[in-house]
């Protein structure tokens, strides 16, 4: 741990006290949450250099981390529960993607002074979706600054299990879980990009969507007897399904048509469907390849899960740059334009 | 990995390429170590939802975070390089306080637009002291925000071997390793707290330990079947060594002129030499305790590590409140004031 020694003045001891409260406010729950679940708990948590983690000879440990910036991945003025919530589900849908079963995450929090009863929401949030996935706090720093929130999580997979971006083979088919584009909608929105009619409750359904996303965590464990390749789709389908193509040298052919869209979405135009469920982003959902003898599997375990999982295309062979072809629902290829309106449209959101 | 979606304007293509010439640089950094030191090397590194690293029976994994905000860790205009180089060094520094040998780490920043040139020299300082502790990047986030980086650190311990904060003996002798409150007197000089009368010579002497701070790896490692409990002087020795008395339910007696102290410190006043070595902080020098019959081979240790290592006190029972016992060198305890003064003294800098 360091210590922030630029701006505090001599004098100034009442800050101090205050981060120390918000540190027993995190090293509190992460102790209640150890002594609950002793079976996942760490051999050592919070409080010391480090935290130690047991090694078991035949599981790999999936590392992933994010960071999340006020007023750049969140609205500073969203409820602090749903940035808790989300700021651990984001890291957790990468596990997920992995085939990993969360264990533990730490966490390192920038926040500006007279904070606290912000952070208190925030916790609250991220340990009831730690709690959900028995993923403990193992470690943190508190420090003063622009609200900025890092997380490292990790999770373990048995050996050789984990999925990859780079397994996609020529001929499989590509999946997708649950619903794309609601999240986009819901930014769409609140930006006022598009003027949309909705309806209280629709609202409602397409703002959780952004502001509450619930990693796929059950999926990801199913899938690693299962699919070929896997990714979470976090910066927009097609610009992540790009990530497992360049990694398995593959191309791919997506049916537009085929995209699981929410019937809220449903109801826009047709250029904000295809925007908001093809390149819209934050829908963390996970997309995955598998070979087409997986088919049943993949429709019992939909059914198992109570989760949609949609065929959308399948993996061809790649053809020079031209890594993704899009189809409408007749399989007629767009235009050279609208193709590429689409994957720039993508390109836009990323970083 | 997440994406910035709220302060993208829809037609900024430009700064998008840009942030993805920064992914660039880093990953070409770790794939470059990772070709370099194979054998180090994590089974999957950056460029998926996670990173893999395999777990050996025998071993425990450490596990630490730090977040570092400019301008409140560093100045904002220290040479990148520098930040770069110390970002990781206290990480692996509270690594080494654990006897952990470092694997691998992830590094999530954010920083502002056009900071391109400064995160080339960030990355070099970084990836120098990466590759003197064959320390892997093997994930990470880039994005734009405030300047504020955040790593994650992880090493290896054997199975039990971990040096915990709680494992302090009544009568166990206290070291602490190098010479301490150099990086606070650089730190008194450039704020103007106090005026020195130093040649180039020793500035750049006590600013190299504020701004190049290097982690004690070989001295923790060793340290494993020495000491029964260590930490890392982050925030000051009296407020850290602090630490290791309450996890282990005992008080020390500290005797104040056994501080080891630079030649430079020396020369300065008394009340400027107690509160720089006492109370200072940035030291990133290991404080442990041991059982005294092992006082020779910490001596013999000493020598081959070319690394002072000075008794400056002893583990005693805890008396109440009062966890401290300071003396001055003849053994004779300060006055309450002159002991509250420099205990409070940390306590200023502390957040």
């Amino acid at each position: 741990m360091t210590k922030q020694f630029l701006q505090n003045p001599p004098s100034d001891t009442h800050k101090l006290g205050e981060f120390e409260l918000i540190r027993d406010i995190f090293m509190k729950r992460a102790e209640q949450m150890m002594r609950a679940k002793p079976q996942h708990a760490p051999l050592l948590g919070i409080g010391d250099d480090g935290a130690l983690i047991a090694c078991h000879p035949n599981e790999e440990l999936v590392i992933t981390t994010d960071m999340l910036v006020a007023d750049r991945h969140f609205f500073a003025d969203t409820d602090p529960y749903l940035v808790g919530k989300k700021s651990l589900a984001v890291n957790l849908s990468d596990l997920a993607a992995m085939g990993a079963r969360p264990t533990g995450f730490t966490l390192a929090i920038a926040l500006p002074k007279q904070k606290q009863a912000w952070l208190h929401g925030f916790a609250n949030g991220l340990f009831d979706l730690a709690d959900l996935f028995d993923c403990h706090l193992i470690g943190g720093d508190t420090c003063q600054g622009p609200l900025t929130i890092s997380i490292s999580a990790f999770g373990m997979v048995p050996n050789g299990q984990a999925i990859k971006r780079s397994g996609a083979q020529v001929g499989d088919f590509i999946w997708v879980s649950g619903e794309l584009g609601d999240a986009r909608l819901a930014l769409g929105y609140i930006r006022k990009e598009w003027s949309l009619d909705l309806d209280a409750e629709e609202l409602n359904r397409i703002n959780q969507r952004l502001h509450s996303p619930l990693p796929r965590v059950a999926l990801g464990i199913a899938l690693r007897e299962i699919a070929t390749a896997a990714l979470d789709v976090s910066d927009g389908l097609l610009g992540d399904l790009r990530h497992i193509l360049e990694a398995s040298h593959v191309g791919a052919q997506i049916n537009l048509d085929a995209l699981p869209r929410s019937t809220v979405l449903r109801r826009q135009s047709e250029a904000i469907q295809y925007q908001c469920a093809a390149s819209g982003g934050d829908d963390y959902e996970l997309c995955f390849t598998a070979n087409p003898n997986q088919r049943h599997i993949i429709t019992s375990l939909s059914k198992e899960l109570g989760l949609p999982l949609t065929c959308i295309g399948q993996i061809i062979e790649a053809q020079d740059e031209n890594l993704l072809i899009l189809e409408d629902g007749d399989g007629i290829p767009l235009s050279p334009e609208k193709s590429q309106a689409l994957l720039r449209s993508f390109d836009h959101f990323r970083d």
